[in-house]
């Protein structure tokens, strides 16, 4: 079973709008609602490929109940923890051009309830196979929270993949996880400037930056790759490096050699492009790039 | 009692920002929840001045939990009818210049919760002194909920004020409210060119028609009044109208003769403006005010 971690999902509001001008009403005439975050989309994936998945993480107020009720209604395996903060919504209103997006910053989760998580999530180890940490921390939680997680899953003997940003990516890779997998904006937002190999030298394990189209880069401990799909994909690439991580964490399970797990993990990613919402993948196009992409 | 009904409620969410960005992300680092609604508001303005009130409307799914939760908090008595649909939201991007907002439909509301309603509605009438019906109608309501509601409520010798736009303004005014108060924005979008004496010819009550800092025109079954603060007041005009439409229903309550029952309201406009939030005043300028205004 491959767990996935997302300590801070959001409510996905989308607001389709002929045209966002500042500083006017927007009378939206249909409003789409859908559980959010990194470490869901992995799960949707996982589920929509028919691996063992649980989702779990922090959930709570009503916003936390409406998520957790969307992904009952997708058929997402789940466990999260209930915290006593409200889980954040994002607001995406999407014109002819292009999305405009507002974050809220998610719940502030007090130490007490981070405890019980790291609890929780120490049980659920105990059946996993894979563990993957994506996305952002809420608001008071530890800067090294996914460095916490890394250690339990990792004593456990359960390999790691994180994929987040910042501080916490920062802080994360100190701790080894198996696959650190940022995408090339996150890679060079920690410092400018910096490489893969940069990003390398400060984890004991394999580090892999997603670059849209231009495919991925690869090292581990031992060797280097590039790896690119057959051709661009056009459609939304929102989600595609989550499809890669699902594919990153279904590897690590089977013990994949790096060249097959690499070329899957850019095939998924061109395949969930190609499909129209995030955590979504279009399995026509996932078998056309496994056949073509190269690594 | 004075009854204020909010067929359409929402979640108010206010998320500062430094600028209005087109086609980028917005992490906004805090959000503000607020229960909101022109009938919300003329309950909150009545019950902040002391005046026996109720608010009712409809109310659903977990939206609505949090609407009537933050309701409560603020002790608004309040006795809404649950509904199938979830509540809207309304999302205000406030930057150093203005808000841009982004209003949800509403809910559609079946025919059977909208009988059930005017049933709740026919007994609150029972005990009520005036009733006010504010605001837009969710999707699915008859176009003239209002006239069904003005009906109900003249049947049983109870006064109503109507506040309320477009087709839902034109349906509602047929069935002779005591007194309609649309804004002069309101008015005109009705049919352009039109003037507060065209819209009183469609009723057989009287028209208010409140215009910001201009203050307001009147015309009743017998005379024809203007009536405008001694001095502009700058601030958040959002929920002046609905302070004006709370003076309003207290005037046709105590049967208080026109023209100082016109300087209540814009003296209590005025007030409003001069508060930051919608649904409160600033009770110095409310004294100030009611001194200063001419009738």
């Amino acid at each position: 079973m491959i767990v996935t971690v997302t300590l801070n999902p959001a409510l996905d509001l989308t607001y389709p709008v002929d045209a966002l001008v500042p500083h006017h009403t927007h009378r939206i005439s249909a409003v789409s609602e859908r559980a959010g975050g990194k470490g869901l989309n992995v799960a949707r994936v996982l589920h929509a490929l028919g691996e063992p998945v649980l989702a779990t993480g922090l959930l709570g107020g009503p916003t936390g109940t409406v998520v957790a009720g969307l992904l009952d209604a997708e058929g997402v395996p789940a466990s999260f923890t209930r915290i006593t903060g409200d889980t954040r919504r994002t607001v995406a209103v999407v014109d002819n051009e292009d999305a405009t997006g507002f974050w809220e910053p998610g719940p502030v989760v007090p130490a007490a309830e981070w405890s019980r998580f790291v609890e929780h999530f120490r049980g659920l180890v105990a059946g996993a196979s894979v563990v993957t940490l994506c996305g952002s921390l809420p608001p008071g939680l530890p800067i090294d929270a996914y460095g916490v997680l890394t250690r339990v899953a990792t004593e456990a003997g359960v390999p790691v993949l994180l994929d987040t940003s910042g501080p916490a990516l920062r802080e994360g890779l100190a701790a080894g996880p198996a696959v650190t997998k940022p995408n090339a904006a996150e890679l060079s937002a920690l410092a400018p400037g910096w490489t893969v190999a940069d990003l390398r030298a400060l984890t004991s394990g394999a580090v892999v930056v997603t670059d849209g189209v231009a495919g991925l880069r690869a090292i581990t401990p031992d060797e280097e790759f590039r790896c690119a799909p057959p051709a661009p994909v056009t459609g939304n690439p929102t989600g595609a490096g989550d499809a890669c991580a699902a594919a990153l964490a279904r590897g690590l399970r089977d013990r994949t050699a790096w060249p097959p797990l690499l070329v899957d993990a850019v095939a998924l990613g061109a395949a969930a492009v190609a499909s129209p919402v995030a955590g979504a993948f279009d399995p026509d196009v996932y078998h056309e790039m496994l056949a073509g992409a190269g690594c």
